[in-house]
């Protein structure tokens, strides 16, 4: 791996691209960037989609680890559901519908109600066989469903972050319905807005990989969910105490951590949306270099302040930590100085240590710390793109209120429609039982010996104790 | 991440091809297909064979994670002994024989007796600075290597199958001396017949990325198996009920269908086999989006039907789904109308559904459900080829029928040999203590209190109530 | 995926390099080896630095699930957090210190104190739109923080190879003080020697990804670490016996060794440290295809060997064989005879089995094997290096001594250092406790029910016997 070997290689190139120019064909000299050759630029853009996005699935067993093992052993098994439900919901909407929604024919508020989004017809043609229409192909820049298949795991992720934090209580198929009207409906409409070049986007908003239109719209969609399905029975006690309720299983959501870490590359990275240049090239390479940075400052800046705040080196809160740097970082990863990332990763870290323990004292029962890590960082972050990044205070402003606004108040009425109808939230006995016996009929560790509850304990102990005395 | 940036970029490109075009080279026109340049082309095919062939590597490990988790925990260390052993073994197998028996020199039934595949003579000059011989290595349009790769990892798919099936009770010797069979002999074979050039290639047999080539291969090995391995002690019982033997690790299994998901992307994505122009994006694009469409299809199918055949929301049932849905996608993952993928996912999630209650009804025991999920769905996905992949109906039943007939008559043979020698098939004292503490020495989970297996409680209590009536 | 479709792609590329040629332009031919064009070739170079380097990052997860499942649960919280937090402190000093002094006007034995390595002002320039700096950017090859990023990951393996030798005694912030020194100033010194182009490059010292700059590196801190922590409390007894300390979770330990060898074939085809020619695609893909069959040989071999090693066939001998095929194989990836892969990386593999044994009967407490299977087996590796890679056996002898001594002896009094000031151990209690309760407050799986360790039983027996017989 030695870094010094001779460089030959290039020469032979530039001898061309020197006869070229003595021709008078003027190569990389008038573009606002230099570029590879239009095919070989469609492939590396195309692939680049496919590599990354592929990644970013990666996210959703991320999730799945981190989830299922923070929640107690008896939920264990309906959080996988859900999450493989979720993912395998979300591809299927974003086909059918949402990307047409966020992309066709955006007329600022909205896109197009057209279904099944697909391949194109020159492109049909050309894997067919009909060259002639590769120019027409080649124009586009990449290939239609390299987009698409990219765009769809975006969605996937906002989904991810509403089912941890409603884990435990939350109906499985009323969180699959909410899942099919959040990333059919609200997720591509204010992706129109923004990304699909509506309002937000005409009006400079700047959110590079979505710490506002991915992550903060996943978190205000949990909070929501947060509030129409409640609390877990028991978590907020009379007395004003929080029932510690610690992941039941910690290497699973360490590799949870781990995989999301990884897979933020792809997230980040792939939303250079190209890779057809030097500009792109080094516009990567320096959102990967800041991503890791952000996380790692999201890190060191918990564990750090996670003593302070929660009286102890609190595991959770670190590895939680990383994700707020993640999401801190996403709204402007290109930045060319890269302390700054360590700044506002760092900083995105204290957020959901912070943010965690302010949930509690609201008595709001977020699972996984969701909406701190996701909704709370993604605020700052997206606002942080001001310092670092170049955007204006107030745009950006407005576009965290706009989306958290429309967000909100639709998932708040998404939720409260399916609560009146089918109910959000399992019944008390189901979720004393644990969803894993009661919704599936399994358990998640059938083999293993799992202590009873706590509280179930010290709830026998009072009434063996009141029998007593009696 | 706006999808509407300035394109200034293709032009420069855009004139340079202009001007070759009026100096009389005409750069894409009379080719069946565009491509970038040779060299590049060169490079992108090798590096897409090695990218999307580490991803199918990693399908090892989803495996290893869906079985481990399935299986009780008393077997769950000797069956991750085999996934890493069953690997190691396709990889030496497939370099000492198996790929020249496949792909050099196919007669029409079976390629060569050469051994120590390797890189060419010419390549070898040719990374040793000898530059007189690049244009006669890059006329080959990837490096020998990597193809070697990719269809290594192909090999391991094969195999991996067949360990989650037999799992709980064949040996751990017996099973990898049929795995070196399977690999370096029985796979090549047919593989040789269809992707090596042989008589079903010719006859026209579609099979894009080894619905039977690869996994039915896989699942009539495994049926071969089960049929002369036995079922599980007590699997099913004399009074015709069947034993319930639930995952031991659900989390687990889960995260193993993740990664099976995202392995899938390399298996069929990289079965484009080329990556040097603009149809192999749209390809692969296709290909990608229709196998995540499939998946998504056979999750929602798997879990919609579950209920109405198992009498509940099946986990491990919907879990396989996606297995289903991937398997039956894989024969003609590049069809351009996406709706098709869906339906041929969704088919092959109930197929799999229904499938593993048949092979309980015939008292086949396939601890994993690896024979409905490769083989049954895997024939589905030969066959559906002919509707929305232009396949012959006659020719894919062909396919189907002679590819089955070999590999389950000679795993049939190999495994009756195998057990008339060595026992394919551990005592009933092993399968009782558990091949992890009778074979291994060690436990799965040794500080775990873990539960007697529910069977032998009952012959406890029985025996216990025999004593007391006596 | 049949290998037998037209080719027809590849003549018009053809077409324009012959008539280039015959106007004169010479396009292939006096290079030292063919090329793509500059700037496409800056791109995929990039690029494979991220996507390899993703891969590296990967194996991070692979460590922590391997010692995480390897502890006893007691201390598995701990192990993950030492684990993310040493990836973090890894990304963070390498930022700020790390790089220039590794790679920055390396004087021979030492590079620069340049804080804060980035992005140039060229790339800076370009990315902003001043398309004039493009030549003289493309003319570095690959992008700055593309390498970053690479080399970055590179160090953060070194750390936790420490980190699972010195499990269950070492003190969290201790570990995480060593891993900022060893980060920042040791590693970078020895990588300033070798691939920074110092004096063991000057020299001709040949270690292409690192068995003896990374992983001997790892394993002599380890072993410094070993030395100075001291063996976990009743690891050997005094009797002479060692005390069984058996993996915790064995899925996990199987998965992290899987996530490993997938992340080697970033770490040693991301090595190539270029992908702009067919040169590189040939390396590359010889590489990753010696990777796996040394892995697979270690397997084999390991697995094989461990019966009359050990007495059984060893499941966690054989993980470990794997990784030391891996190891052995590192220095020298690249050669074209690949049977010399099988034969090394199998050679590795026996060398783990007998090292293990080796550092028991020393008395020294390696928890996971590290010491066996990096530094030993590297140092076999870099001296395997004569045998097929064309290394010279003084040269490369020496560079395993130098960098042994400077390593272990640096670390061995940062260590000393960190032990007469914070104290590098934990105190017996905490330890008999466990690290997860004593220093984070928490449990790794707390609603389980697990087993008091074997020798507090016997402990608790005894003194209950000397309490009866007094």
């Amino acid at each position: 791996m030695n870094k010094f070997r001779p460089l030959s290689a290039r020469r032979p190139a530039r001898a061309v691209t020197i006869v070229l120019a003595a021709l008078g064909m003027i190569v990389f000299a008038p573009a606002a960037q230099a570029a590879v050759d239009a095919e070989a630029g469609f492939v590396l853009n195309s692939f680049s989609f496919l590599v990354w996005g592929a990644l970013v699935m990666w996210m959703c067993a991320g999730f799945t680890m981190l989830e299922s093992g923070t929640v107690r052993t008896k939920n264990a098994s309906v959080i996988c559901l859900k999450n493989i439900g979720l993912y395998s919901i979300a591809g299927l909407t974003y086909y059918l519908l949402g990307y047409t929604l966020m992309y066709t024919d955006v007329s600022g508020w909205i896109g197009s109600f057209d279904f099944l989004y697909g391949t194109t017809a020159d492109e049909i043609a050309l894997v067919g066989g009909k060259t002639e229409v590769a120019a027409s192909v080649i124009k586009n820049k990449y290939s239609t469903m390299s987009d698409w298949f990219f765009q769809m795991v975006f969605v996937a992720t906002t989904a991810s972050i509403v089912s941890g934090a409603l884990a435990e209580r939350v109906k499985l198929w009323s969180f699959f319905l909410f899942t099919a009207i959040l990333t059919a409906i609200i997720y591509p409409v204010i992706g129109s807005w923004t990304w699909g070049g509506g309002w937000l986007g005409e009006m400079g908003f700047k959110d590079f990989a979505g710490s506002t239109i991915v992550h903060s719209t996943g978190g205000w969609a949990a909070l929501a969910g947060i509030i129409i399905v409640g609390a877990r029975t028991g978590k907020f006690r009379d007395d004003g105490s929080v029932k510690s309720t610690p992941p039941s299983n910690v290497p699973a959501v360490t590799l949870g951590v781990f995989i999301l870490w990884l897979g933020w590359f792809g997230f980040n990275g792939g939303s250079q949306l190209a890779l057809s240049g030097a500009v792109d090239a080094i516009a990567i390479s320096n959102i990967l270099a800041n991503t890791n940075l952000a996380a790692a400052a999201g890190v060191m800046a918990a564990i750090t302040i996670s003593r302070p705040v929660t009286g102890r080196v609190d595991l959770l809160a670190t590895l939680n930590g990383a994700i707020g740097g993640l999401v801190a970082i996403t709204a402007g990863p290109d930045i060319t100085e890269h302390y700054w990332a360590i700044i506002i990763g760092g900083v995105g870290g204290i957020i959901v240590v912070l943010g965690m323990r302010l949930l509690e004292i609201m008595k709001l029962d977020d699972v996984v710390g969701a909406v701190p890590a996701h909704l709370f960082a993604g605020i700052w972050g997206t606002l942080a793109v001001c310092i670092a990044g170049g955007g204006d205070f107030v745009t950006q402003l407005t576009g965290v209120v706009a989306i958290g606004a429309f967000v909100f108040v639709s998932s708040l009425a998404v939720w409260w429609a399916i609560d009146k109808t089918l109910s959000a939230r399992v019944t008390l006995s189901v979720e004393e039982l644990g969803q894993d016996t009661a919704e599936l009929g399994i358990e998640a560790y059938p083999e293993f010996v799992v202590m009873p509850d706590a509280d179930e304990i010290r709830d026998f102990q009072e009434s063996a104790r009141s029998v007593g005395n009696s």
